[in-house]
């Protein structure tokens, strides 16, 4: 099923409402409730057209995913990949980051993934980027104790902004490389951008927390 | 004066109390009070040649500067050059970095630099890392309230551990580049390694600090 050059993306969006939800901001809706079984709660910001967290939600059938995209045109590619392979523990959902808080019990995600995301370079769209100080504020709020972000990039200047975001929110850094794809990380999932860009610069990679984490597992790149 | 080849390095620098301090770790002396002026101090740990802490001190009269470096045969180097060029503000240490606190006053230095220092990279020499936990820890009592480490390096592994460290041991990222050399920066003082090998890839810096630092000045990069 191929839905790429249907021009009315929200009518098609509203055909799915199982696969994916298309929020305002001012809904009352609560996203954790929104899947058959009770599970701990992953997502990625910025989905584009879904093949990180359709091949996560896949390989990790013990989590709830969500998907967050914030453009019709883009989550309908993803919509296509879910139509094909459907997955109930992923949820697709249409919105602004901005208002994700609206839609989620506090301290409820395990993980954010944030996965190329634009870099806003200008000094004037900073308040975009999404490792902004009042995004990191609004992760806080919806993470889990213990829970984590992961943060990848080909950007650089993009990357040295959040490591000093995450560092000034009070984020304790776990792993780290300056250099993902030279790193011996078998579970490392490619992003279509990563796969398509990753040849031509390094990928950055972060994952850190706002709490002190005594489990250990992940912290790689300290020998 | 050419003091390259003389095997006799203890004695060359018995010679010249003026410009270098020898210490074993046990002696009862305040570096601090070593200068014929008393002003705000910085020091460079792991000084090697001397290029870097010369050009520096040179530039900055209105600070004092130590110079440390562990090995006798490398610290003659430096001394060559500061009999070459004396200057009043800058005094070569022969000691083992651990031992620095020994003989500074506690929250007494406004900037440590470590250029290239050895990346130690066996897990096993963890603890040799000039920005191991441990050094962090020393740094924090010698450091003036809003005092400053600068970590210069071209080793990727190092930096990411350092990275780490730092941010763990609380410390407040200020100004951060994964790729120095692209920066427009025109205080940068190279050191000779980083002149060498600058080119064959990418220097990493970070200038951090323990404290909140309302003065952002030296918040580059955040654009």
């Amino acid at each position: 099923m191929r839905l790429r050059n249907v021009p009315h993306a929200k009518r098609i969006i509203a055909r799915h409402p199982d696969k994916i939800v298309s929020l305002a901001g001012d809904e009352d809706i609560v996203l954790n409730d929104r899947f058959p079984e009770e599970k701990p709660l992953e997502m990625e910001i910025g989905t584009g057209k879904g093949r990180f967290i359709h091949t996560l939600a896949k390989a990790n059938p013990s989590c709830n995913h969500l998907a967050v995209e914030k453009f019709d045109n883009v989550i309908i590619r993803a919509l296509e990949r879910v139509v094909e392979d459907p997955l109930l523990n992923l949820l697709l959902v249409r919105a602004d980051a901005e208002n994700l808080k609206n839609f989620l019990r506090p301290r409820s995600v395990k993980r954010i993934y944030l996965n190329f995301s634009d870099p806003w370079p200008k000094k004037r769209h900073e308040k975009r980027r999404l490792t902004h100080p009042d995004f990191l504020a609004m992760y806080k709020e919806i993470l889990k104790p213990g829970g984590r972000i992961e943060f990848k990039t080909d950007n650089r200047k993009f990357f040295e902004y959040s490591l000093k975001t995450m560092n000034r929110a009070g984020m304790r850094f776990l792993f780290l490389s300056l250099d993902l794809h030279s790193e011996e990380r078998l579970d490392n999932i490619m992003t279509e951008f990563e796969e398509r860009y990753g040849k031509d610069g390094p990928i950055y990679i972060i994952t850190a927390s706002f709490e002190e984490d005594h489990n250990e597992e992940n912290v790689q790149g300290t020998a």
